[in-house]
């Protein structure tokens, strides 16, 4: 594959930083360890702990979402995931990247007949109403997308619109929708049984921030009419090219690597994700999840309290420029900022060379709004090094399935490898279940006790 | 005003957080360091230093953008923004707090043939080619927001936008744009002379972060049937709430003092804002540039080298309890988190007691999807608590214009005063004028030098 992934990763060196930033000699002195990470990561895929790498060669399971999404999915105007977190996260950002600005407004002529899409991804009735009131259900297929199958917003909402579409269609609600649920467990799989509705797998050991490759974001993908073998193709072409254990030669490593020594070498746990294009912010936001809950967490792989892991933020650029880049230059020293950005564009708009007595006009004209946006990239990467400001950028080809699914899988593996680094479980998340529980009881679910009286001490509340 | 916003902030105290925390006596002891820190700002505002605190009051301005809104305004199908940081972000939470949801999908009628927004905020081509290409031109309306009249990215796009309009419409292009502007300087101000362009002003001395109720939020607020004098109405009761040193009785004063607090004595520097509400997130985007512009700051007021400055982010309930709580639960200390919710809510939804039989769905039935966000509100603020980690709620009355009005100027405020406590400038932001110069000179902008040949040493790129 000529088309890869490029990472510049020489802003994050103290010999562009003035000194501040990671000790040139410690990355190198670090291969090493890189080395032992990479082959305990590799020691827990064979053994089947990691089973995400392989998601891109299940052949059977893409055929049968190309005929789904192809044959039986294309009778229907809307498709609406409704999903929370990895169910959801996935999903959106593919579609941000590949289709066109504002879907749901262009005519179906625009869409070329695909679906409009909605990711319903939180309980607002003040969302969900008024887009239920106004939508043809008849026209409307509905993706209940939970592993457990027991998600208390993602199972309130099918609730819900499945009372609707019974309004509506009688017996033939089933027919408008399709689980994403595990193969053999759960609330949704029974459910499934029980009332003939179709539905899909999240394979056994594949978590919800980790699942964006399996069903979970192909079945939306390919309802849209995005290349679901595109996207597979670049994933795994990423994994083969991650199988090295020489640092510099693996992205996910580098990327493990040096946001981890940024960390604990310089003090810097800000880890910002910034997309130089709107097409790109989605994947911000999904790897905002994969790193926080990933990385998050309490103990160490040996159980003792260590309450570690970076916070992960995501930005937009140019926008921001006009928001955080003035805490990002001038504050503490405590972040990394990642671009993202692509070598090629697909549209570009010239900007015409008006009122050229103006000064502060004269100088655009003539130029692409592209260059203009990568200007403010490049300048924004110069300034912050300038400022002994560590940064990063990912340059993608293209912005297109294949280079996307590279991106998907070169965090992914990066992010186990950094559970590795940081030495926690990269793939549980122990430090939710407090809030269900505590949700549980304040919506009266037998057996859960209440969070108990509010604290005897007065309340603290300005009113 | 009855229907006041409400802070509950226990649960930034130690004796809710098991000993973590601001020292409750901590907190009562700073009571006489805030009415200094309340006098400082009132004498500066009495200089004329903090215009924000008098926009509430500008009646001629308001009664001007009424009438344009409400006569020639509306005989536009469409109205866009052009505008950056503090000239976009303002518009933008007030439409995603107060239209109904996809506002842009909705019919004539349902909007009640108010126009469609679009606020574009970036120089991206590949949003605004495709979106300009299925606009029709004759009937849009342009506002250009910028201050000085010289941004980039918003001159580029108007420069893109104009060329099309005289396309359409030829000389009569000049009707189809209305700018926002400083009132006597700049290039926006002379072409608006030059041309014949109507234009608004923004007042000397307010920022762009600060600008939200002035002709900046308020044009696009009534432009969509906003109502302007309710928000303003909001605002200046806020100001009066907040002119009181009793820093308990003060919440623009307790959200600053308890935020610095938990930074500056309990190192946690990061400040999440979460709104437990799709339609409050776009007000947890105006505060992060809000305060991350204002407090990141390399230099005190005495000219040190300090470095300082709080992070802010934004974070969406429940949406995120599923992507972040993980490590708001059990990564580091390092964060303070503030809920936002309104105590009332327009619309609802029952959830139907199906499937009865089924534990993991039997809970639900028969409760409504907004007691069921309540509830996962309710239980992350004692889940976070349980676990020592320091948060506090604002509560709106509703989510309305005297609200978000009041919100506003509450946060603008803490911010004053928070620039105080840290003892920044919070009205400028210096360290952005390194990046506009590199753009420049790569734009080829005459007078501005390049940024340099790449440094000599290898490249670290991986490819």
């Amino acid at each position: 594959m000529s088309d890869r992934i490029l990472l510049d990763y020489g802003n994050m060196l103290a010999t562009r930083l003035g000194g501040r930033g990671i000790a040139n000699d410690r990355l190198a002195a670090f291969a090493a360890r890189f080395a032992d990470v990479h082959a305990a990561v590799q020691h827990r895929r064979t053994a089947g702990e990691i089973p995400f790498f392989d998601l891109p060669h299940q052949r059977e399971l893409i055929d049968r979402i190309r005929e789904f999404a192809d044959g039986v999915g294309q009778a229907f105007d809307t498709f609406i995931v409704l999903g929370i977190g990895g169910s959801a996260l996935g999903a959106s950002a593919l579609a941000q990247a590949l289709l066109p600005p504002h879907w749901n407004e262009l005519s179906d002529e625009a869409r070329e007949w695909y679906p409009r899409l909605y990711v319903l991804d939180n309980v607002d009735p003040t969302t969900i109403a008024p887009l239920l009131a106004r939508l043809d259900l008849r026209r409307t297929l509905v993706n209940v997308v939970s592993k457990s199958g027991a998600t208390a917003e993602t199972m309130a909402q099918f609730l819900i619109v499945r009372e609707r579409m019974v309004d509506v269609l009688d017996d033939a609600w089933r027919r408008h929708f399709i689980f994403t649920t595990d193969p053999a467990a759960g609330v949704l799989r029974r459910l499934a049984a029980d009332e003939g509705v179709p539905a899909l797998p999240v394979p056994p050991g594949v978590g919800g921030r980790f699942s964006v490759l399996s069903a979970v974001g192909l079945l939306p993908a390919a309802m849209v009419g995005i290349d679901v073998d595109a996207l597979l193709y670049g994933a795994a072409a990423m994994t083969e090219r991650c199988g090295t254990d020489q640092l510099t030669d693996n992205p996910a490593g580098l990327f493990a690597v040096l946001q981890y020594l940024a960390h604990t070498d310089v003090a810097a746990p800000i880890h910002v994700m910034m997309p130089y294009s709107d097409r790109l912010y989605g994947m911000a936001d999904w790897f905002r999840q994969l790193w926080a809950e990933s990385l998050g967490k309490r103990r160490d792989r040996n159980g003792n309290d260590v309450f570690r892991g970076p916070t992960p933020i995501k930005a937009l650029g140019a926008t921001d420029q006009h928001s955080q880049v003035q805490l990002y230059m001038e504050g503490p020293f405590d972040k990394t900022i990642t671009l993202l950005t692509a070598r090629t564009r697909s549209i570009d708009l010239t900007i015409p060379p008006a009122y050229a007595s103006i000064a502060e006009l004269a100088y655009l004209g003539g130029h692409s709004m592209g260059k203009l946006l990568d200007a403010e990239r490049r300048a924004t990467t110069s300034a912050l090094a300038r400022s002994g400001r560590m940064n990063m950028t990912i340059e993608l080809p293209a912005i297109d399935a294949v280079a996307l699914g590279q991106l998907f899988m070169m965090l992914q593996i990066a992010t186990v490898l950094a559970g590795e680094l940081y030495d926690v479980n990269a793939l549980d998340q122990p430090g939710v279940e407090l809030g269900k529980e505590l949700t549980y009881a304040l919506m009266g679910r037998p057996g859960f006790a209440s969070p108990g009286d509010a604290p005897a001490e007065p309340a603290h509340i300005c009113r």
